[in-house]
């Protein structure tokens, strides 16, 4: 006899929720939760679709791993600390091996995060797998993408580009060994919300956004909604050692540019402040690079070598994507 | 050119939410939420799968009313007074058509229960709704599976059974009149979710559950999170008189005991609040019968006139019904 959801509840997700607030977690109509005090809760929600948003037949640990942790990085990108997630898990059938798999990848990062599982639903039907999450900010620490403005210098953590040539690996578009292959693919599935990066920024920056549809269409978000342009040099945008080793300059400027799901945080900061984010680089604490700077007017420029440099493609529509 | 998803976002569901306690919306990484003093956030998720859980060629209003009152039922089961939710649309492809008709359907719930849409997410795939709503419940009134207790009396509000018929109206196994088949689908798809009825419960009652998965298992979940049995008698479970004139009794005792969907609310009362409930329905301001009692041991017995009745079906699992 198959699984029925109640079971399959019980079985994979049923963990006791004893983190901060959980009055009620799994079990009953609704979870009851406590904010903390003082505090403005933050919410993101994030649907990935087998087929489209990750191949159906990828590893469930890893999909259930890259699902919580796409999530997470939009609490980074707000400043927010981790509470607690909702999970709406969709699937064909019932397979225990695929359950497990998916339950050990999720428990794996939700532990590393500190964020508790308080609730959710189960269906049959295509895959898919809804996340989410909660988390906790200080109202006036939110890194709100409106609040740019001109003269702020732009910053983006770690390497972009990284995601994009996954997904050509995974697609067989681009051939790699097998280090690169390792690299690669754990930044694609196991991309590393910049949490800690975010709550180093309190009181720094006021302005984030994270890299998850590309560098220009996610700084241009921040444009649109703060009223500003800007202006990025393309060769102050951190990449790979791998990237460049596998590609050729223009394919890197696309990927940096264009290719979603790196999850870096690209984030301003007031002239008043540049000290302070500089001290922080500097002591090795945190990994980002400024690569341009927030001007009157509208949309992203990027200049290469002081030249207007015309991008191949501008950003990462889910609409028009397949996977 | 097809439309991307900020532009369908932004022309479908972009409305400013400026319900109670929004400090962002829609149009950041995450939404901004302030929990009202004193009380706790009642949080629920629900997916809807097309072809599982409603047909694919749906009216996309009924599908967005239907999608968004069975999540404000769990708010009302757990006695909470609804504030935001959240959506994730995935659609196989951008019918603006559809996307109007679902807005609006959408939207029309959403005022009539005084709910925001404060954020979400719009992807590409097989189609399905995931909802989370967001309530707030002042932490002792909240209306608890566990707390159902030896002695209490057994409820349920309205009459139960209509959706199970209104479903074999849909799958073609019953053929009714034009009446009749307008007031199953209006149960089918537009369930009421009883949050009036919640609130009238507020001190009354101290548990309760939405009746989604059927009568028999609802009630079961009440008494095995309680550690309780319960026993109803067939004859006094409240079917409507449409659903009197197109079975055989055999049939509606199925439906009502085991047939799900019908949003209704079952909660238990103690003795000593027995003239409070008594007083709201006998003013007519609460539909709700009383249908058996809460007694020692484990699981819900039927009783037929006095007599032990077995139930064709016991409940209404997921991963084994099709539609």
């Amino acid at each position: 006899m198959a699984l029925g959801e109640f079971e399959l509840i019980k079985r994979y997700f049923y963990q006791s929720a004893r983190a901060f607030g959980v009055q009620m977690g799994i079990g009953d109509d609704c979870a009851l939760l406590q904010a903390p005090e003082g505090k403005v809760i933050a919410v993101s929600m994030d649907t990935l679709v087998g087929g489209i948003h990750f191949p159906r037949n990828a590893d469930p640990e890893l999909i259930a791993e890259r699902a919580l942790r796409v999530n997470l990085s939009d609490l980074a990108a707000m400043g927010a600390e981790p509470l607690w997630f909702t999970l709406g898990l969709t699937m064909p059938k019932v397979d225990e091996r695929w359950m497990e798999g998916f339950a050990r990848g999720l428990f794996t990062v939700a532990d590393e995060y500190n964020i508790a599982l308080v609730g959710g639903d189960t269906t049959r039907g295509p895959l898919a797998i809804t996340i989410q999450v909660h988390g906790a900010v200080e109202s006036d620490h939110a890194l709100m993408r409106a609040n740019a403005r001109v003269g702020d210098l732009i910053y983006v953590t770690g390497n972009v580009g990284d995601a994009a040539a996954a997904l050509a690996v995974i697609r067989q578009e681009l051939t790699v060994g097998k280090s690169a292959f390792n690299y690669f693919m754990s930044h694609y599935y196991r991309p590393q919300p910049r949490l800690k990066e975010a709550k180093m920024l309190r009181g720094i920056s006021q302005c984030a956004i994270d890299v998850s549809d590309g560098l220009l269409a996610d700084l241009g978000h921040i444009c649109e909604e703060s009223g500003v342009g800007a202006k990025i040099d393309l060769e102050r945008i951190p990449v790979s050692t791998a990237l460049n080793k596998v590609a050729e300059a223009e394919q890197i400027a696309d990927w940096a540019l264009a290719g979603g799901d790196d999850y870096q945080l690209c984030f301003t900061v007031s002239p008043d402040k540049l000290g302070q984010v500089q001290a922080l680089i500097d002591a090795g604490k945190l990994h980002a690079n400024a690569i341009g700077e927030i001007v009157k007017g509208s949309g992203v420029e990027v200049l290469l070598e002081g030249e207007v440099f015309e991008p191949k493609r501008r950003g990462y529509n889910h609409f028009d994507t397949d996977a």
